[in-house]
C-alpha cells in the first residue's frame, strides 16, 4: 500500500521571492544557524515534530524527519529574487527582526546570498518602489526571464531539484476573470500584457513550467487560478498556499473550533492588529488590505458552519482591522474580542492579546513547506496539496470542497497523509474502552 | 459490527448530588425551559451537535440525538440530595446566576423539586455547614440510606433507569491509600468509619450498587479509586469523571495543543482566576484548593509531552491561582499569561482573558453527561468511559494510559466512538488528494 | 471678595438637542429616579461630590451642592428637540441602555416628555434620517423657529431660566471659515443659507440670543466659532464644550499625566474602540469620524508638551480607531496599547481595556453641566467657561491659550473656581512640613 | 520669604543599602552613563522635569535642576553595603536587568564599586543567605560599625555630605511595639538585642546619628517609628519613605483618583502581579509578603475616602496578589481588574495590564530621592518629608494626618514646595476666566 517515494539524493534549491524581506532573511539566518548546530529548529514540525505509529500504548513516536524521507538541511541551497540589490545580511540587519549578535555566526554565508532581479509592477504594491527589476516588453518575456533564472540557478549550483516559494508582499485585491480560466487564455494574456496577470502569477507559471513546486505565502490571487492548477496537473507538480497562518489567525483557528466543539454561540468577533514592519506599511493601502481581509475573514465562517448551526452562528458580526503602527516593528500584536453566548443565551466574553513576532512565526513555516513540497514531488503527488492546509490562512482547495481551517483537523490530515504515504494505518482516536472487539483495521485511541 | 443498544423506553431519573447548588439549579431551569420550547439548548452537544457520516462531499451531518438513541428530554425526572432544605427555585434565586425573569416560566416545576437529606462531613468541606443531613453510626449505614433513596426515587417516579451525577463541592485533597485499593477493604472501611472514605465515595458506591452510572463533576478523589472501578466492572455500570472542564482549563486544552502543533516552546504559564460564588468560597480553603490545583496543573504537562519534546517543554514554569472575589458572583474570570518562544529562541507572549460564567458553562455538560452515561449503560459499555474525557479537566483513565487532555482529540474520540457504536466507519481526515487509491476502508478527508 | 450670586429661585428648564437619543433618555430616566429617591446620583459631581475648605486637618468637606447655590433637582423641567417623534420612554426602551425594570417607576413621567421638531440637514449626519423636522426657506428662519420654541417652552412651563445642551450626533468635519469669523457675517450667512453653517450652530445662536447658556456635548465645530463667542460676550451668557469626556479619553487624560509626572517617554499610543449604538453607526461614516478623531487626537500632545520634553515626547506615534460593532450596543469597549520607555531607554508596555457604557458615563455629565452653566449665569460669568474643561474631550478655550486636558488639573481648576466664587481661599497642596512660617495666605496641604 | 539654602559645594556621597541588588546596580549604571553623556536621564524628575513659574501665558518653564540648587551628578560618589562581596558590575550582569552591551561604557567604573559588609539577620529575610556580613555581640555594636563605615567613607572620599538610601529587600512584617516608642527605649533595645529591632532600623539610626538623611525604599517598618522620628528631629535630619512607587501601585494612584473625580463607585479591585527577580523570591515568603501587602492595600482606601463617600466606596472588595514567576526575571507584570459602577448603579469594568520593569522604574527614583533629600538637608528641612510622598507606595506621615496617595496631589505638593522654597508663589490652577479681579496673590490657571 506504501507509495514509491524517490529518495532525496543530491541538492535541493530553495528560491524565495522576496529574498531580502524580513521573513526570508529570518528563515535563512535561522536555517544556517541550525545547520551549524548553533540553534534548535524551534517552530518547525519537519525538524522537531514526532508522529505516533500504532496504538497509544505502543509508545512509538519517531521524529517526522526520520519517518518520511525529507531532504537534509545540509543539502539545501538558497537563492531568490528581490527588488532591492543587497546581500541578505544587510537586509536582515535593516529588517531588525533578529539582534545583530544572533547573526554573527552566519554573517559570512549570508553576505554571499544575493538576489536576482525581480519582476515588479508598482500597480500591485503601491507603497513600494524597486530598483532591481527586470525589464521586458511583455509579461511573457518577463516570465521567460524567470524560467531562465531557475535553470541557471540549478545549473550553477548543480541542484537535483528546486522549490519556489513566495514570501514577498501582498498584492492588491483582484478577482478571478476570464484570462485566469484556462492555460491557453493565460498564455495569450501574458503575451498581451493583460492587466489581470500579476507578478506573482508569472513566478508561479515559471516555477511550474520548470517542474518546480510553487508555494504562495501571501494572500495573493495567484497559483490557485484554473490556468495554473491546469499547468500543475499537466506538468505533475505540487502547489500549495496561501497566506502563512502565523499570529492572530492561528489563534482563531483553534478558538473557533473550541466554540463549536462546545456548542457555544457567537454574537461577534472583533480582531485588531498593530504591526510596524513593511508588511504593515503595504497593508496600510486599502487595495492591498482588501486582499488580506478576504483571507482573514473567511476563516471563521468556514469553521463554524452557520448552515449547520443557525441558532449559534447565523448572525454574528465579524470585523478584522490591521493597523500600521511603526513603534513595534516586526513585533506585531493582535487583540481579539469575542462575544459568545451559552446556556439560556447568557453572554460571555473572551479576549486574546497575542504579542507575537511576524517573521519568527513565519520562518519555520517556510522551511517546512519547502521540504514537504519537495517530498510531495518525489512521492508523485501533484496539483493542490490540501494536506498542507495546516500552514495557511486561506488554504487553496478544489472548487467542490470548502477549505479546512480547523488547525487540529489540518494537523490530523497532515499526519494521516504522512502515515498513508509510508503505508501505515491512520489514527482515529477511537476509544478502545468497551468497544474493543471490532477495531482491528485502524489504530484506535 | 454495530452494537446492540437497548432503546430508551420509559423514564430516566437524574439524581444530582448538590441539587440546590448553582450548577444543578441552572441545569434544571434550562432543561425545563428547553423542554417547554422557551429556550434553545445552547452549549449541549447531545442536543445541538451534528456528526459527519461518510465523506465530506457526501454532505451528511445528522444531529447526534438523531443518530444515536438518547433518552428524550421529556422522559427525564429530576431529584437529588443537598445539605440545605429548600426547593430548587428558591436556591436558583439565591444562586443569582439566572435573572428572575428567566425563571418565571419554570417557577412552578422548580418549586416542586426538593432535596433528600445529604451525607455530609464537615472535615471535607470546611467552609460549608449543612443542616439537612443524614445521621448514621457508620459510613456503611449512610451509604445504605443513599441506596434506599435511589430505590425509593425510582419506585415513586416509576423510572426505568437512573443516573447519579455529582455537581457538589470540591472536597479536601486526599491521597489514594490502602482502604481504596479493593472492594473488600473499602466495604470494611465503610463499616469501620475509615477517615479516608469521603462522602463522594459513598454516593458513588451507592449508585453503582444500584446499577446506576455515576459521574463525578468535581475534582474529588472518588469513583476512580480501584475499589470503585472494581465495583463498576463487577456490576457492569459506566463511570465517568472528573471535574467539569468549563472556563480557563477549557481554553488551556486548545491553546496548549496549538503550541505543540506548531512546535512553539514554553517558558511559563501563569493562570489566575477570580470568582465569587460558593465554589470560590470553598476553594479559598487551602486543603480544598489543593484538590483543584492538582486537577488544573496536570493538564498542560500531559498535552505537551515534555518527554518527547525536551527542547520545547522541559523547563516551563506553571502556576495556577484561584482567588475568591465576591463582586463577581458566579461570573468568574480567568487571566492567563503564556510566555512562549519560537524560531531562534525568540520570546513571545499570549494573554487570554475569559469573562465566563461558571454555571452557564457547566449546566449543558451535566445534561450531556447524564444522557451519554445512560446511552453507555444501554449499550453494554461499563467501567471508565474515556470517550467522555471531552467534558473533564482530569479525565479518569486506566492506570496504564495517560489521560487525553487535548480537546480536539477528545472530541474526535467521542464522535468516532459514537460512529463505531452505530456501525459506521470512523473519520480520519486523511487527505484524499493524491493518495486516493487505497483508502476504501475508512472515510478520508 | 465673594461674588454676588443670584439665588436659584423658580424653575430651570433643560432643553436637550437629541432629546430622544441614548444619552438624554438615560439622563432623564436617572434624574427622575433620583428625584423620586429611587436611585443615588452616581457619577454626578454636583450631587455627590464634596469640596475641602481650609486646611486638611480642619476636616471640613461640605457637599458641593451645599457649598454653592445650585438649582435643586426638584426645580428642573425637561424638554428638547429630536428628529423622531416619540415620547422619551419609548426611545429609552429602544436605546436599550437601561433595563425595562429600571424604567418602571419613571415610566409615566417619561411618557409625557416629547420632542419639538428639530432642525436637521442630512449632509451633516449622513447615516441618519429624520421625519420630525422643521422646514424653512433659510437657516435664519429655522433659527428663529428655535428661538420661538425656547420662548414658548419657558412661558408654558413658567420657567425662570433655561439651559440648552447638545447631546445629539457628531456632525461631519468642517473647518472654521470666513462666515464664522464675526457675528455680522454669520447672521448674513444664515440668511443666505451658507453651507458652512451647521444645525448645531443654529441651536447655539438661538440659545444665546435668548439668554440661555449653551453646552456642546459632541465634537462639532459650533459654539466656539468667533461669531458665537462674540454673541455670548455681547449677551453675557456662558458657553461650554465640547465632546463629553467619557470612556477612553477619560482614561487617557489620567494616564498621560502619569507618564509625564514620572518623566517616562512615549514611543506610541494605539487606541481602538468598539461600540454598537447609534453613535457608533454615525461615526462609521468617515466624515463624521474625522470630527471625532480630531477631538480625540489632540489630547495627548497637549498634555505631554513635546516642545518642553523633546527627548521624551517628540516622536511618538498616535493612532485612534473607532469601530462600529453592533453586538455591544451601548456598551462600548476601549483597548489602549501604550508603548513607553524609561531609564536607559528601556521599553515597557501598558495596556488598558475599558468595558464601559457610553450613556451611563455621559448622563451625569449632562446633569452637572446644566447645573453649573446655570450657576455661571447667575454668578455673572459669561463667555467660555474653561473651569468646566473637566467634562470635555476638547475643552473650548481662548485662542491665546492651549486647552487644559489633564483631568486632575481640570478638577483643581473647577474646585478652586468654586472656592473663589464663594470667597474662600484656593487649595495649593503645599506641604506644611518644614516650611510652615510663610503660608498664611493660602491653604497649604 | 525665600529660604536660605546652602549651595551644594563639594561632593555628595550616596550610600545604598543593597548595593549589589538589581535596583542599585541599575541606578548606578544609568547614572554613570548619564554623567558620561551616553544616556538621557529618562524617568528622573530632578534631571528632566520642568516647573512652571508664574501664569500659564508667561510661558516660563525652567528645568527643576536649574530652579533649585541640586547637587550636580558629577559631584556624586557611590558606595554602600551588601551581603554578597562582588563588584557592582558582576552583580549587574547577574541581575540581568540591563543588557551587557549597555554596561560596556561604564564597566570599569562599576568594577571599582564594592560593598562594605552588611548587617544581616536571616529571620527578617528568610529566603536569602549572606556571607559578607558584620558580626557583633549586640545590635548596638553592629550599628556602631555602620556609623564607622559612614565616617570612613566620608573621609576617604573627601565628601561634604552623605545620604543613606535603602534599596534592599523587604523584611518580614512586624508591628510597632514599645521598644520603638522612644529614642531612649530604642537605644536600650539595641544594647539588649531586642528582637523587634530590624537591620533596617540600625541603618536608619546610624545614618541619622551621622547627620545623613535616610530614605527607606522598601515597605519595612523602619525610619517612621517614633524613636527614629525623634532622632531625626533632634539631629535636624530629613527622612523619607517608604516603598518606591513603581509599577502597579503607580497606576492605582492615578486610576483611583480618576474614579473619585468622576464619582464612579467601586465594587471590587483585584490586583495580581507576576515577577521573577529576587524581590519576587523574597515576597514568595508569606511573612515578607505581608509587609508588602499592607503597603499596597492601604493606598486605595486612603484615596477614595469611604467615610466621605459611603454610597460609592463603603463596601468594595480589594485583593492584592504577588506571584513569584521566574520566566520574567526583572520584567514584572501587573494585571488589575476593577469593577466599577456608574449612573443608575450600572456596572462597568476596567482592566489594566502593565508590562513593566521593576528596576528600570525604581532607578531614577533613587537618584531623585538622594538629590532631594540632600536639598532638604541644606534647606534646613528635617523630620518627615511629606512633599516626597510622590515617590512612595506608603508615604510616611505624622500621626495626625492621613498620608497623601493621589499621584497628582503629590506632584503638586512637591512642586509647590519647591516654589515656596525659592520664594515663588504656588500654582492654584484657578481659572482666570470670569473671576479675574481678585486673584493677585496667587498664580491662577
Amino acid at each position: 500500500m506504501k507509495r514509491e517515494i524517490e529518495n532525496p539524493k543530491g541538492k535541493l534549491g530553495i528560491l524565495s521571492v522576496g529574498l531580502n524581506g524580513a521573513v526570508t532573511t529570518t528563515f535563512l539566518a535561522g536555517t544556517l544557524a541550525i545547520r551549524k548546530g548553533d540553534k534548535k529548529p524551534i517552530g518547525s514540525l519537519t525538524q522537531m515534530g514526532t508522529i505516533r505509529i500504532g496504538r497509544r500504548i505502543d509508545n512509538n513516536f519517531p521524529l517526522i524527519k526520520d519517518f518520511v524521507p525529507l531532504a537534509n538541511l545540509n543539502d539545501l541551497v538558497f537563492g531568490g529574487w528581490d527588488i532591492r540589490n543587497e546581500n541578505v545580511y544587510e537586509s536582515a540587519i535593516s529588517a531588525n527582526v533578529l539582534e545583530k549578535n544572533d547573526l554573527e555566526t552566519v554573517k559570512d554565508e549570508m553576505k554571499r546570498i544575493k538576489p536576482m532581479k525581480a519582476v515588479f509592477e508598482k500597480r500591485f504594491v503601491k507603497r513600494l518602489d524597486g530598483d532591481w527589476v527586470k525589464t521586458g516588453s511583455t509579461k511573457y518575456e518577463l516570465m521567460e526571464s524567470l524560467r531562465e533564472d531557475i535553470r541557471n540557478f540549478k545549473k550553477e549550483n548543480k541542484l537535483d531539484r528546486v522549490v519556489v516559494i513566495w514570501s514577498a508582499s501582498t498584492e492588491i485585491f483582484i478577482k478571478e476573470s476570464e484570462v485566469h480560466s484556462s492555460l491557453k487564455l493565460f498564455e495569450e494574456g501574458m503575451k498581451n500584457n493583460h492587466p489581470d496577470i500579476s507578478p506573482s502569477m508569472l513566478y508561479a507559471y515559471a516555477a511550474l513550467a520548470e517542474g518546480a513546486p510553487f508555494v504562495m505565502g501571501a494572500p495573493n490571487l495567484s497559483v490557485e487560478i484554473p490556468a495554473l492548477v491546469e499547468l500543475s496537473l499537466k506538468n505533475q507538480v505540487p502547489i500549495a498556499g496561501k497566506d502563512y497562518k502565523t499570529g492572530q489567525t492561528l489563534v482563531k483557528t483553534v478558538i473557533a473550533p473550541m466554540l463549536k466543539a462546545r456548542m457555544l454561540g457567537l454574537h461577534g468577533w472583533f480582531s485588531t492588529n498593530i504591526l510596524g514592519n513593511r508588511d504593515g506599511e503595504v497593508l496600510d493601502e486599502p487595495d492591498n488590505f482588501k486582499t488580506k481581509e478576504e483571507s482573514k475573514l473567511s476563516v471563521i465562517d468556514t469553521i463554524l458552519q452557520p448552515e449547520l448551526y443557525p441558532d449559534l452562528y447565523n448572525k454574528y458580526y465579524h470585523k478584522v482591522r490591521i493597523n500600521y503602527y511603526p513603534p513595534r516593528g516586526d513585533n506585531k500584536e493582535g487583540w481579539d474580542n469575542i462575544d459568545i453566548f451559552g446556556w439560556m443565551g447568557y453572554p460571555m466574553q473572551l479576549k486574546i492579546n497575542f504579542l507575537c513576532r511576524d517573521s519568527i512565526l513565519a520562518a519555520p513555516i517556510v522551511l517546512d513547506l519547502a521540504l514537504f513540497a519537495d517530498l510531495a514531488l518525489r512521492s508523485g503527488m501533484y496539483g493542490i496539496q490540501e494536506w498542507l492546509s495546516f500552514y495557511f490562512k486561506s488554504p487553496i482547495h478544489s472548487k467542490e470542497k470548502v477549505p479546512e481551517h480547523d488547525l487540529f483537523i489540518q494537523l490530523m490530515k497532515l499526519k494521516n497523509t504522512l502515515r498513508k504515504l509510508m503505508g501505515v494505518n491512520p489514527i482515529t482516536h477511537l476509544d478502545s474502552n468497551g468497544v474493543e472487539e471490532s477495531v482491528e483495521e485502524y489504530y484506535p485511541d
